[in-house]
C-alpha cells in the first residue's frame, strides 16, 4: 500500500435523509479508510453534526476537498477538512496565577496537547520565568484603566501577527472587548473558576464559600460578548468539606481548573468540539 | 463489665479555650467510653461544634444530662444527648414521582435508614400502592389553588399528631407555607433537582438543558422560608452528554436525587448535621 | 411522510475500506433516515464495530434485511437488525439480597429499562413478596449441594420455556454450570461486588476491608465459564474511609452495585454492547 | 493575648476509657486552645488514634511534651508533638517520567505542599533541567544490574546526609532494597500506576488494557519489603473507553497519578496519616 495520510472531517448542517451515504460515497471514491466516526442529530433543531477521521492515499485530499465543497454547497454545510497531524497555533494569555499555565506547558511538553505555542502574553511580568523554562517567547502587554483600549488594540494586533488559531485565557483576569470576542468567535477558550451558571463574575470561590455549597467546580467555555455565558465545553467539580476555608477552595479548585481546561482544550485542538447556538457538541 | 448503652452528644457554642477538657471530664466521670469524636471550629465566626459517641453504664445518662446541662448553661451551648439507637419519626411527603419514595422505603426496609415512618402524606393518590407494599399508612391531603391554606393547616396538624421529628419532601411539588417552615426549622429536608444555586425554582432540568451544562446535579437542603435557599446538607452531580435530551436529564438526575437525599437524610438521622447561619457542618 | 419505524443495526466484522459507504448505501436506498451512529475500529485486531439507529418507511425492513444479509455474507459480518422499540425478555435470578432486585423493578416500572420480565427465579423464597408488589411471577428453584445438578437442569429448562433473551444475576449467589454459560453466551449478566480484577470470588468486601483499599467498586460483566473473568460491561467505585467497617462497605457497595448493574443492563438492552474476545465495546 | 504557636499532636495506642479526658486535661493545663480534632477507634483491634491541632502560649510546649511523655508511658502511646508550621525535608526520586515531578514542584512552589526539597535524586539525567527551573539540586545516581548494590548504598547514604524525613518515589522505576525500606519505614511514599491490588508489578496499564476494565487508577502507598503491598494512603480512578489504546491509558492515568500522589503526600506532610498493621488512618 502507498503512503497514506490521516485527515479529519467535521460537518455541521441542516439534517436530511442520506447525508451519511453521500459523504461516505465521496470518501470511498477517494480511497479513504475511515478509522473514527462520530455523529449527532439534534432532533429539535433538525441539525446534523459529524466528525470523521480517515486516511487517504498521497495527494488525494485536494480532489476530495473540491468534490466535498460541491456537496457542502448543495447541503448547506459548514465543514472543515484538516490533516489529523496538524498543530494549531495557540496563544496563551495569563495574569499572575501560574497553575493553569504550568499545567498546559507540562502537557504540551509531553506531547499531550497537539499545538504550537508562538507566545505567552500577559498583563504582568510574574510568569515570565516559567515561559522561559519551556523556551516560549513571553510578551508583556500591561493593562490599566487608562490604557485599556490601546492595550487591547495592541493585543489584538499581536494575536493577528502571531497567526493565532486559538487563544487560551489561562486565568487571564481581564474582560476582553467585544470586537476581539467577535473576531475570534469559537476560538477564545476561557477557564472560569466556578460551576457555571453558578457564581458568575468576580471571586466565585468567595461566593461558593458564602453559600455553603458541598462541591465546587470549574467551567471551560468559548468566550462571547456576554460575560461567562458562552458555549460550555467542559465542566467538573470537586467535593469540599465544612472545614474548608476560602483558601482551601482556591487550592482544591486549582486542580479542577487545570483538569477542565486541559481536557476542553485538547478536545478543541483535535476538532472534537462543534458549536450550535450557545451549546457545544463534544465528540470525545 | 455491666451492660452499657451508646449515646450521642452534639454541641454547638461560642468557641473558647478548654471546652473539650470540660466535656471530656464529665464523660469520664460518668464512666463514658468514647468511640467516635468529630469537632469543628469555625474560626471566622468563633464557633465550636462537636459530635461525640460514647457508651455509658446502665442509668448513667440522667445524671450526666443534669451535669451537662449546668456546663451548657455556663458555656452558652446548644446541645442534645440522644440514645445512639433511637429512631426518629420521619413523615414523608410525596406527589406523583415514585423514585425517591421507593428508594427511601427500600433503604429503610434494609435497615440502612434508622427511622420510623408513621405515615406517607401526599397531595395525590398515585403512590398509595407502593406505601402499601411496605405496610406504611398513606394519607391523601389534596392541595388545590382554592384549598391551599386549609390543606396546609391540615398537613401541619397531621405532622403534629404523628409526632414527626423530621419531614422529608421526597419530590413533593408544593411550596410549604412560612409558618410550617418555621415550626419545623432544621427538620424539613427537601431534595431539589439541580446543583444549587444553579437553576432555582421550577423545571431545573429544562433550565440545565437550555444552558448546555455538562453535568447536572441534585441538592438536599433544609427548607426555609426562602425557596431553595436553605442550608445545604448534600449535593452531587452526574455527567451528561450532548445527545442527552431533557428526558435523559430527568432519568440520569433521578439517580443523583435518590443518592443525595438518602445520604443527606442518613446523616441527619444520625445527628451528623449541625447548622449555623445558612450553612451546615456535616460530621460524616 | 408515511408512518416510519425506528430500527437499530449492529455490526461486527473484519475491518476493510469502504464498509461505511456500502452500509450507508443500503440504508439510503431503503429510504432510511439515520438518527444515531457510533463506530469503532480496533486497529490492533483489525476489527470493525458499528451501531446505527435509523427510521424506515412502513415494511421496508424485510427487503433491507435481505439485501443486508447478502452484504453481510460478503464482508463476514455478525449483525443484527432490531426494532428500536423491541423489549427483550429478561429473567432475573436472585437469592436473598433485595437491593438489586428492587432497584431493577423500580427502574423497569418507570420505563427506564426497556424489557419484559416473564419471571423472577430464586433459590430462596425471601424475595417473593417484592416480586408480588410489582406483579411479576416468582418461581422457587431450591439449590442444595445434593440437588445442584438437577436444580440447574430445571433452571435451564425454565429459561428456555420462558424464552429468556437475557438472564440477570441480581446477586444470585450460585455459580452457573458451564453448559448454561455456554448456551446463553453474552446473554447472562452478573453484578460482582468488587472492582474486578481485584477480589475475585467470595466475600469481596471482606477482602477489600482486609487490604485497606480507599475505594470499593462493583463490576457488571457477561458470565463465562471462568469465574468473574467474563467481558466487563460497566464498573464504578465509591470512596470509603478508615472508620468504615465491613458492614459499611456492604452498605456503600450496594449503591454502586445497583447503579452499575442498571447502567450495564440498560446498555445491553439497547444493543449498545458488542463483545470481541474478552472485551466489550459499549456505544453509550 | 501573648504570642501563640500552633502544634499538632498525633497519638496511637491501645484503647481504654478516659484517654480523651486525660489528654485534654494536659492541653488545657498548658493553656492550649484546640482548633482541630480528629479521632478514630478501631473497635476490632481495640486501638485508639488521634490527631489534634492546638495553639500554645510562648514556650509552653517543652513542659507539655514532658508531661505528655509521662502520660504516654502510662498508656503505651506512640506519639508526636510537632510545630504545625514545620516543613519536613522531602527527597524526591525520579527516573525518566516528568509528570509527577513537575506537578510536585508546581504545588511546592505555590505553597500547597509544606516541605523543603533538599535534592532530587535520579538514575537518569533526563529531568535535571526541570529541577534547575525550580532551583533544586539534582543528583545523578546511575543504577545498572552490576552496580545495583553499590548504587543503593550510595543512595541510602545520600538520604541520611540530606536528613530526609520523607522519600517520594515519583515514578522511580526501581525496587528499593529491603534494608532501605526498613530504615525509612512509613516514610517512603510510592505512586503505583494501578488501582491496587489489581495489576501489581510491571506495566499495569498494559495489564488493564488486556483485561478490558472500564476504569483505571493509581495508588499512593508506603513502601515495604513486599512489592506494591504496603499500607495504602490514597487511591483514585478515571473512566476509560473502548477506543482508548494503551497510550491513552498512560495519558489519562498520568492525571490520576499526579492527583493521588499530591493528595497522599500532603496528608502525610500534615501528619494526617497514621499506620496500623498494613492499613492507614487518614484524618483528612
Amino acid at each position: 500500500m502507498t503512503e497514506r495520510t490521516e485527515f479529519r472531517l467535521t460537518v455541521s448542517c441542516p439534517d436530511q435523509m442520506g447525508i451519511v451515504a453521500r459523504v461516505a460515497r465521496l470518501i470511498a471514491d477517494a480511497q479513504g479508510w475511515i478509522t473514527e466516526a462520530a455523529q449527532h442529530t439534534d432532533t429539535e433543531a433538525r441539525w446534523f453534526f459529524m466528525r470523521w477521521v480517515f486516511s487517504l492515499p498521497e495527494n488525494a485530499d485536494s480532489e476530495l476537498a473540491q468534490r466535498f465543497g460541491e456537496l457542502a454547497g448543495a447541503l448547506d454545510m459548514q465543514w472543515a477538512l484538516t490533516r489529523a497531524a496538524s498543530r494549531p497555533r495557540v496563544v496563551i494569555l495569563v495574569s499572575k496565577e501560574p497553575h493553569c499555565l504550568t499545567d498546559l506547558l507540562a502537557r504540551w511538553s509531553s506531547g499531550e496537547l497537539p499545538m504550537e505555542i508562538p507566545a505567552i502574553l500577559s498583563n504582568h511580568r510574574l510568569l515570565e520565568e516559567i515561559a522561559g523554562c519551556y523556551g516560549i517567547p513571553f510578551e508583556h502587554i500591561p493593562v490599566t484603566a487608562e490604557t485599556r483600549e490601546a492595550a487591547f488594540a495592541t493585543l489584538q494586533d499581536r494575536l493577528r501577527a502571531l497567526q493565532a488559531d486559538t487563544v487560551v485565557l489561562a486565568r487571564y483576569m481581564q474582560i476582553l472587548p467585544p470586537n476581539l470576542c467577535h473576531e475570534f468567535r469559537d476560538r477564545v477558550i476561557n477557564i472560569h473558576h466556578s460551576f457555571l451558571p453558578s457564581f458568575v463574575g468576580a471571586r466565585p470561590y468567595h461566593q461558593a464559600f458564602a453559600r455553603g455549597v458541598k462541591l465546587i467546580g470549574a467551567t471551560c467555555h468559548y468566550v462571547t460578548e456576554d460575560l461567562d455565558a458562552g458555549p460550555i465545553i467542559e465542566q467538573d467539580v470537586v467535593r469540599i468539606r465544612h472545614d474548608d476555608q476560602v483558601a482551601d477552595l482556591v487550592r482544591k479548585g486549582r486542580d479542577v481548573e487545570r483538569w477542565v481546561l486541559a481536557r476542553g482544550l485538547r478536545n478543541h485542538l483535535e476538532g472534537r468540539v462543534l458549536t450550535h447556538g450557545n451549546k457545544t457538541i463534544v465528540f470525545d
